[in-house]
């Protein structure tokens, strides 16, 4: 089996070029649409908390919906199992990430929390606990990545809620079957800051080395999450963290990820390490199609799969 | 944390035990409708054969749709990958297991294997390549378990096929769609034969041994499965084995598994062990109430969870 | 035949009664969950302008839906047939009159103009043509009707604004797909208020007289309406309505109409008359009960149906 | 308004005739795909026998879904209206007429009839009280059509058959929620007859003329069918009859009709005549384009609609 170091992750980056020609780069806004597709980068955070790096992996992004599994955090140090539950479910859609047909069919329940329809639903349930919401997880998200200016992107951000109509449209959907409590524009502007979070994949692969191991997250939460919470999360990406593609991805890679269109995937390896690749073109299901390939390089060669 | 040895296996039933009563039995045909729900036991098999049991562990009920790993394991014998998977999905479907919308809506192609649509391609593509289908799963789940009077329930077959309108329907519309080969009847035959098997806990346990590592698979299958394929249907058992609950349960129990509505469960601890639980009681899902709890703390008290 | 005179009325009238028992009043909103449900009113205003009555055929209601028809009469004038039925279908939905599931697949172009999606590109493009769409509409109804002081149930109005969730959200779906234009919240209280219009049968059958002939509507409407849109009009509240039950309705009176969930039905019977009927409690399918049982025995008795 | 004559009716031909390029003949089985696209008839009955007839009228072809309307006739004279009416609906689909998404939906009660499966439900009870289906239809539509030699095309009905997947996934589907009663292959096979009848319009024209009143019903029908079951089967047609465009036939022609993908369409001027066109190419809904249009024409230019 190789070592895994940087060297490592550079030539897996290399075998990995040639797919950056395919893919698409998310054009549904501007500031997205223009992000260069050629970008590839890969940052590895051990469990003892050693950085490895290759390519671009400094480079800050969109995170997008990478954001969900924060936003959904937060809530489960604010929120009892069942008061949070009876608002989400756990399980996967089948459905495109902003449909409404089943959000219709299931009486404004939806299926589980990283679909657009389910993050609209933790994020109003922020709005009715912080006192700043934006704020307070510009907090969270630095003092975990031990990166003190992390920001949102404001362009990203005021580009979305200009083009925020189907997400609106899933909102007031909830509302009407009395499952959103807040001001749609308000959550919708969270909701909208929280995926204009910018962040580089080495500001990724810390953030979320707390999904790593029960222990970590202990140091990095204290009480607030408890130690079969990194179990549930982790367990939530494998089914669901990967859009329509939960399945051919825990086929491909099999280890508990979330992506963004912004092309970013966060993946972690259990007890191990966390791992975020970025490259801006996407597959048909909206998952970067070079960071996709990475990642099973990377689970392949060590026998990352948890299966 | 714990031993595991039996008298684990029986503390941990008899904490379970006072569930036995909610849930419902499977009652669409009159054969699984008359097995007692008060019925509960567990077999584990270990990496090196050790089998530890409790309960009615060697009752002997009927596998129903945990034969879909059987089957789909040996169509992966028998088909390239790309031959297969072009016939059907990896990805959690969102729907009910027999539902036909979906599979109307994406072509006749099933979203997996373990959806009865899945199942029924991968015997359909089984009909088309075994001279004698339900013989060599006899003879295959005889050697995987080491047990030489496996059988057939044939009042269980000719039950199920005596309700196979709903299945025949399926096998027909993908038949619209050029996806279905073979005369129907013959293969929803073999289908329900399959589902008809008729195994104990501990001859589950065995047979599912191979799923437990590459190391194991190399052992028992030659070179008739390579060493990723374990992963790959581990995977799919993870997103798509437990119904339109995969969701629900990786997140309590947090292991690959495959569930009947015969009430039995098949799960592996990957590198560790198979387990296979027994309790005819069915949630909304369709899977064992009491199964499903047997796993979640064995899984929760020895730390067995993936993730 | 019997002759179609006042006492003809009431004793149609009398034998529907007890159905009033039946049905149940509209709930979503309180203004209109208030409404009696013993009341039961019928208007018929013939070709030459005669009007016959019987029961409370002068109280008010709310008109609701059948407002659909107005606001689909106004864009008529004001949009050239290309224009008007590109962001909108002719045909029967087949869905509840609120879902907004057919309207993603659709990618967002209602079935019809008489569902709430249809209605609400209606009104969208009535807020683009018209300086003062809500002024406009009692202009136009109290000169159809004759009546100088039919306004807009403010009560009604707001009180629908506040329930307003579900319609917001297919407002929103449609502009996801570039089918609205206009602020949603100005064109829903718009919407509302058309809704919220106060009027009698008997002001309802004045007011709906254009759709009796082509020379009717010419002297109403002068140029605005052509020959042959008397006969859409008529022909898309035949087959769209009635909500979903629209085929049972074609069944059993023959005639096209628009219905209302305060209770009101408005129907043209081709060439004769128009039919004002109402009474608070409704069908399943939100039609009133006993107004659908009065223009089933009026078509009958006097062999109205079209068929 | 013009003089409806033989040559009323060819002038009508020679307008519509350049639409014949456009379209496209249904080619689902072979037997249908190789009738040439350029052929056009239309054929007039009258309320007192005149027969007028234009083009291709005294050519046959298969009437396909037309046989819809005579399958539900024959059944309306052997079953109560509650027996026929609890196993399908009257209500226009919204879907595709082949659609299984509604039917698992609403459990399967077919919503009306004329698509697929109310055809299919229509045919079992056929199945269940005529001792002779095929010859008993044959019987009926020759003495209706007052033609002794009208036979099936054996060679569209065994195409058909062999290619008979999707219904018959439907009436699986059926079955497996109790509206099934017979064998679905000899049901099929009446069903597929059916549709294989070989007619010209001048025979369609004159079959149907039991629908233009209750007065010519009660002639051609004796008891069988009473006064208001004309007007109900035309509503049917007028909601229903032209798959998922009745809502833009009823604006364009605003008559009740029904078509076949042979390229037939049967329309009804209630009171005055039954009209048959035919011309093989077929819009996007199925419905023959040019035979459309010379039904549009004629309603257009004799003030047919009865709206």
């Amino acid at each position: 089996m190789p070592r895994l170091d940087n060297a490592f992750l550079e030539s897996i980056l290399d075998e990995v070029r040639p797919l950056l020609a395919r893919g698409q780069v998310a054009s549904y806004i501007p500031a997205l649409a223009q992000v260069p597709a050629d970008q590839l980068g890969v940052a590895v955070c051990t469990h003892d908390g050693q950085l490895l790096t290759a390519g671009d992996a400094s480079q800050r992004f969109s995170i997008q919906s990478i954001s969900k599994v924060l936003s959904l955090t937060v809530a489960m140090t604010r929120y009892s199992e069942q008061d949070l539950w009876q608002r989400v479910g756990k399980d996967p859609s089948g459905q495109p990430f902003n449909s409404l047909v089943q959000l219709e069919m299931e009486q404004g329940i939806p299926r589980n929390p990283f679909i657009n329809a389910g993050a609209l639903v933790v994020c109003d349930m922020l709005q009715s606990r912080l006192s700043a919401p934006r704020q307070q997880m510009l907090t969270l998200v630095r003092r975990l990545s031990g990166v003190e200016d992390i920001h949102y992107d404001r362009q990203v951000a005021s580009s979305e809620l200009a083009h925020s109509a189907r997400n609106a449209a899933i909102a007031w959907l909830m509302k009407s079957f009395d499952n959103f409590n807040n001001d749609v524009n308000t959550v919708l502007e969270n909701y909208f800051h929280y995926c204009a979070l910018s962040m580089s994949c080495e500001e990724l692969a810390r953030c979320f080395r707390y999904l790593i191991s029960p222990e970590l997250c202990k140091v990095l939460f204290r009480q607030e999450l408890n130690h079969r919470q990194v179990s549930h999360i982790n367990a939530l990406m494998m089914t669901s963290g990967m859009y329509n593609a939960a399945g051919e991805f825990a086929w491909r890679v099999g280890l508990p990820a979330k992506s963004g269109v912004g092309g970013g995937i966060v993946a972690i390896v259990p007890g191990k390490m966390s791992i975020a690749v970025w490259s801006p073109a996407l597959d048909q299901f909206g998952n970067s199609l070079a960071g996709t390939a990475v990642l099973e390089h990377i689970s392949d060669r060590l026998a990352f799969s948890v299966f």
